[in-house]
C-alpha cells in the first residue's frame, strides 16, 4: 500500500461516528451495523454450538486436511459476535482452506471476567473431546479475542490439557492494566480508540477485579509451555505495546513467537482485506504460519 | 527440530573450548579456526573491495534479478571476517539467488567505535555511487554485524542518503549498555556467552566512549524512517532482549518490523543450516522477506 492509501484508510476510520453510547445495547447495535459484511464466497456458514454456547461454523469449499481454528472475536469483551466477524474469520478460513468455529462467548457487563475465559476453555475442551487432535487445532482471535485466545491457552495449561498447534493474534488486547507506553505515545495517532474507550470496556469486563490476573492480562503472565504464536499489529494503535510485550514475554519464556508490526496501520486492519493490500498479506502470513505449525506439531507428536 | 535435537545442539555448543585469551590475536585465531567452513556449492566467491576496504563478493550461480546484500559479519567488533562468515553469507546468497558483498570493516581495539560504522556507511554510499538502486539493496548482519547494520541505516539517514529496501538481522547485538533483562535471565541458558564475554568485546570496541550513542546502541535509538526490518533470535541468548527491544523500538517508531524468536535455540543458530532445520527455515524466511521488501520498495519508487 502506498503512503497515500495508508492516509486514506486513516481518514476513513476517523470519519466513523464517535458516539458516547447511553447504553451497552446501543453500543452493540452500532458495532453490529459497522461490521455487517458477510462471509466471503468460497466458504459455507452455519449456526452450531460448542460447549453450550452458540457458535458459527465456517468451512472452506475446497477444505484440505483436518485442521480447525477456534476463533474468538473482538469487541472489548462487551460488543461483537461471530456475525460481526464472519467476514474476517471467513476470509481466514477461505485462504487457509480449513474449518473454523467462531464462539459466541458470553459478554460483559452481564457476564464479567472470567466468563469469557470459561466459555473459551470449555469450547477448546469440547473440540478435544469430540476427537480433534491437538496438533490439528489452532486458536485465533482479534483485539479482546486475541487476549482471550492467550488466556484460553493459559487456562488449558493450568487444566492439564494438551496445547493446540498454534495461536494467531490480530492486535491482541492483552494488558488490562493499560500500562503500555503506546497507551500514551499513540494517543491521536490511533484513528479508532481513545484511552477512555478502552477504560470503558475494561470497566464493563473487570469491574473491581484485579486487571493483572494472568487470564485478564496475559501479556504480563508466565507463558512457558505455550505453542508457537503469531502476533500481528499496526503501529498506529494504543494497543501496540500489548502485541509487543506479549511477544517479548513469550520470547523470554522460551516460546516460539513471531511478531509483525506494520508501520502506519491501525487496530485490526485485517478487516480491510478487500481494500488494503497489507491486510491480505497479513492473512496470508497467518495461513503460512498455521500450515507450518500444524506440520511441526504433527511431527513432534510422531517423535515424542 | 525435536526437543532432543535442540538439546544436542546446546550440548555441542557448550563443549566448545572456553579459553580466556591472552591476546586479541589468539581470540581471532581461535574464532577463525571455529568458523572455517567454506561458502556452499552454487555460489562463486571472489576477493574484492568496497570504499577502500577488502570485501568478499559472493554471487549465486543462478542469480536472478539485480539485488545486492551488504553483509556485516559478527564477532563483537573484535574478531571474525568475511571469511569466517562465508558459509552463512554464502548460504543466504544461494537461497536468495542474489549477489552479496561482505565487508571487511575495521576491527577494535585497533580501530574502536565508530570506525566500523564509518566503514559500513562508506560501503553503502559506494554501492549507491556505483549505480545500485536503493530499492535493490538490502543490509544484513549477525550479532555485532546486526547492530552495525542498524547503525549504518541511522548513519545513512543522518547523511541524507536514501534508505535501502530492507535489513535482516540475525541475533543483533544492538544495546551496548547491556541493560536487557535477558543479560541476567538467560545467564546459564546461553550456551555461548557469559556476561563477561560481552563486556570484554564492549571494552575493546568502546573503551570509555558512551555506550548509549545511537550508532553504538541502535536498540535504544530513534528508528523513524528506517526500512522494513526482519529480526531473528533464539530464546537462549543473553542478547535476546537486544532483538526484542530493537523490534519494539522500530514498531514504536512506525517502522515495518518482523521479529521471530525460536524457543530453545542459541545465538546466531543460522550458522547451523546444514544440521538444524530451523536454521534453514530462518534463512528461507529471510529470503521471502527480502524478496517482498525489494518488490515493495520498487513499487513505492513508482508511485512516489
Amino acid at each position: 500500500m502506498s503512503r497515500r492509501q495508508r492516509h486514506d484508510l486513516d481518514a476513513l476510520l476517523r470519519s466513523a461516528p464517535k458516539t458516547a453510547y447511553a447504553t451497552v445495547e446501543e453500543a452493540r447495535a452500532s458495532f453490529d451495523r459497522m461490521f455487517d459484511a458477510p462471509a466471503p464466497d468460497g466458504v459455507t456458514v452455519r449456526e452450531g454450538a460448542l460447549a453450550g454456547r452458540p457458535a458459527l461454523e465456517i468451512e472452506a469449499g475446497d477444505r484440505a486436511g483436518d485442521t480447525v481454528v477456534l476463533y474468538l472475536h473482538g469487541g472489548g469483551y462487551v460488543v461483537g459476535s461471530p456475525r460481526t466477524h464472519a467476514a474476517l474469520a471467513g476470509e481466514l478460513t477461505r485462504r487457509a482452506r480449513t474449518r473454523l468455529v467462531s464462539l459466541d462467548y458470553r459478554l460483559a457487563p452481564e457476564h464479567p471476567f472470567p466468563a469469557a475465559v470459561e466459555d473459551a476453555l470449555a469450547a477448546y475442551r469440547e473440540l478435544l473431546e469430540r476427537g480433534a487432535r491437538p496438533a490439528g487445532i489452532a486458536l485465533a482471535g482479534d483485539s479482546a479475542g486475541g487476549g482471550l485466545a492467550i488466556a484460553t491457552l493459559l487456562a488449558a495449561r493450568e487444566a492439564g490439557l494438551p496445547m493446540p498447534a498454534a495461536a494467531v493474534l490480530f492486535s491482541p488486547w492483552a494488558d488490562l492494566t493499560l500500562t503500555g507506553d503506546s497507551m500514551e505515545t499513540k494517543q491521536g495517532l490511533d484513528p479508532i480508540f481513545d484511552r477512555s474507550d478502552i477504560e470503558g470496556y475494561r470497566a464493563h469486563y473487570l469491574g473491581a477485579r484485579d486487571p493483572s490476573a494472568p487470564t485478564a492480562s496475559p501479556a504480563l503472565a508466565d507463558l512457558t509451555g505455550l505453542p508457537p504464536l503469531l502476533v500481528q499489529a499496526g503501529s498506529n494503535e494504543l494497543l501496540l505495546d500489548d502485541a509487543v510485550r506479549l511477544a517479548a514475554r513469550a520470547a523470554a519464556d522460551g516460546v516460539d513467537v513471531t511478531l509483525r508490526v506494520w508501520g502506519g496501520l491501525p487496530h485490526v486492519f485485517q478487516h480491510q482485506y478487500g481494500s488494503v493490500e497489507e491486510a491480505g498479506q497479513a492473512l496470508d502470513d497467518a495461513v503460512s504460519f498455521l500450515s507450518r505449525a500444524h506440520a511441526a506439531a504433527a511431527a513432534e507428536d510422531l517423535v515424542s
